[in-house]
């Protein structure tokens, strides 16, 4: 398998982290969406989204966006439990996150990390919400140790992508102690570095 | 089952396609987005997403994300083939439609329909994406006879949704002919009748 993608992009490690945990061998190319190696033809044959993560399998298919892709590798696995209604909360948070917290989260790290721009130069609407979402991360992982059933599984892996860096965009989760805990107790299962301080 | 949702909301609209297709009984409770219906503590306490469409099991379980939920209601049915990768490809779009259509061709209908703003109205960063993932759509059913595998698939209850409702958000579809014809053939497969002229 290929994994075409960024290195500094959450999205792309959510794909990564999963193919370390599962052991799935991989090749890695760089795709710099700086210079918009995404929307060159060659990786428009790929996938005509023009957006990384894109993996290719071995017999040369396809498959774009993140959360399809580490719900693909994670079949029968550990990460994506049989049972189809814990499926559904699954698939829920992974529509949550690409829905109301990647757009806000993501995009003002995006705009520190990748443009250069200062905290106060964030766009409100997105802080406001980025805010929001991880209040609610806050409620939602209260009384649990994962997001969805009862083990770790590709939701706090979906989760944690851009949780963990909220701190480069301008967001502090000092405020979210149990957020705080929940990303220690991913990095250690997933064997990850710690990403940060969590704090501005 | 009872579904939550808001008639004219097509993510809500997504459910009830898919229920009445799969012969699935439900109760419909009507939840009035624009009075915050769906942030009162007695809704919350279903979904903590305070977002419709949510749907409650007969045992009182509940799921939101209308991606989330057709997917659920979907399997074992036709609408989501067995294969792994036909799966995933389905996946693939039904991401996409949240990330890269909804925020855009759904946004600008909200601000129309909902707000009552005027075509000129609209924001121009939300009508030029939408009119992006319009082209795209146009280039990938090219061939096909359905956006995934070889059959009606919940990815085109996703993607019908607020594509045969785009006209409502001042899109014009006359110029995205294979488009047009899906949307009619869709409509056809799932006896909905044609939601409109599909021009501005």
């Amino acid at each position: 398998m290929k994994i075409y993608g960024d290195r500094n992009s959450g999205n792309c490690q959510k794909v990564s982290i999963t193919a370390d945990f599962l052991k799935i061998p991989y090749r890695w190319i760089d795709i710099d969406i700086m210079k918009a190696e995404s929307r060159t033809n060659a990786f428009l044959q790929k996938s005509p989204m023009g957006q990384v993560p894109v993996i290719e399998l071995d017999d040369g298919r396809c498959l774009a966006q993140s959360n399809a892709i580490i719900r693909y590798l994670a079949n029968g696995s550990s990460l994506l439990p049989d049972d189809p209604f814990t499926q559904a909360k699954i698939d829920e948070l992974l529509f949550w996150e690409q829905y109301s917290h990647e757009p806000y989260v993501a995009t003002s790290r995006y705009h520190m990390v990748y443009l250069g721009r200062s905290k106060d130069e964030r766009e409100p609407m997105r802080v406001e919400r980025g805010e929001k979402a991880l209040d609610l991360m806050e409620q939602l992982i209260k009384g649990r140790m994962w997001f969805a059933g009862d083990a770790l599984s590709v939701a706090d892996i979906a989760l944690l992508a851009y949780t963990r860096l909220a701190h480069e965009g301008g967001f502090d989760l000092t405020t979210r102690p149990r957020v705080m805990a929940w990303i220690m107790r991913a990095e250690m299962a997933l064997g990850l570095p710690p990403a940060g301080k969590h704090e501005e």
